[in-house]
């Protein structure tokens, strides 16, 4: 069996292994009146996947295979897609299903919709089929969650934005990140770099806050007008109540002094966060927030609209993302994952040469 | 030695002994060129004032005159007071100072600049005199945080107003409150009924959450739209994601499950929480805030501008405050005091008969 009853994607089949890759074939749910076929061309590689197969975000449906910010080109689309045309090059992000009847779908919310589906990983109501990400040949996604990729971006540069990108995005532009605003990333990797890029991109004053000074000269080539380390001592106390909007994009929140990151926010500033840690939460009592009356919450994803206008700004601006290639393979991916793991790479890989490992059919 | 050299006030020695009221005499700082003196007629018990003198908020200057829910007269003003005049019946809340010059106070946010001090308990920097609160016959206090109390509102009903009621009041304005909305209210207490009373009179509709059923009938009478019981099993489950805004009034934070509440809350609705609880705080994780991208925070008092609008409000829609009244004296502080603390108060203490207790000089 091959396309299009068959796609092929490398899975893990136990979260023990997470590093040990197969090459299998996938089966894809039934082609839809709105689906859109793509045949992949490049693929980041998202902390999303590590957490997953690694089996740090709980039980899956192994075998499965990961990967969720894909470029490719749109093979053949369904009798009732008018979004998307065969033969354009397209991207699918971390989301690919939601109702679009809802309020919250109709406010461009989707993301917030209750029978909103995951890229890889999701069950599909109707079939029991379970979703297959982008460390594959093809994806077959509703035209709602397929997004047209302007012809100034790069392909590997443009599919890291469509999960990482995006999650910074959406929360800088959602919280009126721009001119006038003074914008903290805290955590410079995959989204934080992209948070930095965006937010500048947006006009605001955007400040890193990372660990250590390690990755200050990357920061300000990227644009960053200032950069904390929290290793530093009294780091936070000469810039108090100076923040509008911090992006928290750490992912995990062991050491972390929450109070001390929330006295930067001014009058009602917010912190967001993007990262899904392992493990337990944190502590927060009334008081860390008193001072200031800040604000604490999340943002999942984004919206159609917001993936469109990111990548037109991306283009406009000459937005390039900073990744590393590895060509897809079992051994590149294990490569990739570990690295990962190891926080072992500026700032995110994208898998290439998708046509040199599945061929190009 | 009397007015205006000192004041009396009954006074907490020793926060062992929270109920034990002793009327002593109290030193004033000096008499300021923008200060009012004011001879107290009445004054609100907030759980602030049952907080510091049980100690549960930590060291505390004793002896201590507690009450920051004051009404009485203007007797003098001081050379270049504007905004007050002598003979006004004005009210005095918790915050008695801030520096009036930094961006936060030039923005309304005077409760949040790092200068502000309590009206009680709190050390003035120039002479080292700790601030006395209004169980007691004057106060001294800056024309700022000095408020006309319109003629419809009854003194006994807009002492409570002054701090419970703007605690209530300023983050449902800040936080959109109004037609169109619908807004929770946890906790039915002191601030909690002015949260349903103020929520109702901007237009917002509003609901009322408690642990039991018990207050349901009084907050129907206040106008409440819902009333939803955390007692009663998947209490939240058929109101998810239908709030907008939840302002939290809870003094305690045991056995309480955030969760269940932020699930109520549309794509970034937000819980604003204004009790300060002893003790520790809660675990929070990301999780809870990633199914609608809520916000939690918290909100201290509010401006003078939000106080003036709040009082004109409560004149303008004829609202009513709840409450019991107590003639001051050693033995009507005790009852105040020991009821606040077994929460047996529907839904306010205000202390009257000031003159009946200190004479009317």
């Amino acid at each position: 069996m091959v396309y299009p009853d068959t796609f092929k994607g490398f899975q893990i089949e136990d979260p023990k292994h997470w590093t040990e890759f197969k090459l299998n074939e996938l089966k894809p749910k039934p082609f839809g009146d709105y689906d859109v076929d793509i045949k992949i061309q490049a693929c980041g590689v998202c902390a999303s996947d590590l957490h997953t197969v690694s089996g740090g975000w709980g039980e899956q449906h192994f075998p499965l295979c990961v990967g969720h910010e894909i470029v490719g080109t749109a093979l053949r689309v369904g009798p009732k897609v008018t979004l998307i045309k065969p033969g354009e090059r397209v991207g699918v992000g971390a989301q690919s299903y939601s109702c679009l009847k809802c309020k919250q779908c109709k406010n461009d919310n989707e993301t917030y919709c209750v029978h909103q589906l995951d890229t890889y990983g999701a069950v599909w109501p109707d079939t029991g089929i379970v979703s297959q990400g982008g460390y594959s040949t093809h994806v077959r996604t509703h035209e709602h969650w397929v997004f047209p990729i302007p012809a100034g971006l790069a392909t590997n540069k443009a599919a890291p934005m469509l999960c990482a990108g995006l999650t910074a995005y959406s929360p800088l532009v959602r919280n009126g990140a721009g001119p006038g605003k003074k914008v903290g990333i805290v955590g410079m990797g995959g989204i934080g770099h992209f948070g930095l890029l965006f937010s500048k991109a947006l006009g605001a004053e955007t400040w890193v806050i990372s660990r250590t000074h390690s990755k200050e000269a990357d920061a300000k080539k990227m644009g960053a007008d200032g950069f904390l380390a929290t290793a530093d001592k009294d780091w936070n106390v000469p810039h108090k109540m100076t923040f509008d909007l911090i992006i928290n994009t750490a992912s995990s929140t062991e050491n972390f002094d929450l109070a001390a990151y929330l006295s930067l926010l001014d009058v009602h500033g917010r912190w967001i966060s993007v990262g899904l840690p392992e493990g337990s939460g944190q502590e927060v009592k009334a008081q860390d927030f008193l001072s200031n009356g800040c604000l604490i919450g999340a943002s999942h994803l984004g919206s159609r609209k917001e993936v469109l206008a990111m990548l037109k700004l991306a283009e406009e601006k000459g937005i390039e993302s900073w990744v590393e290639e590895i060509p897809i393979s079992a051994e590149g991916l294990k490569t990739a994952l570990t690295r990962l793991h190891n926080n072992n790479v500026r700032y995110r890989f994208t898998l290439t040469d998708y046509d040199k490992c599945f061929g190009t059919e």
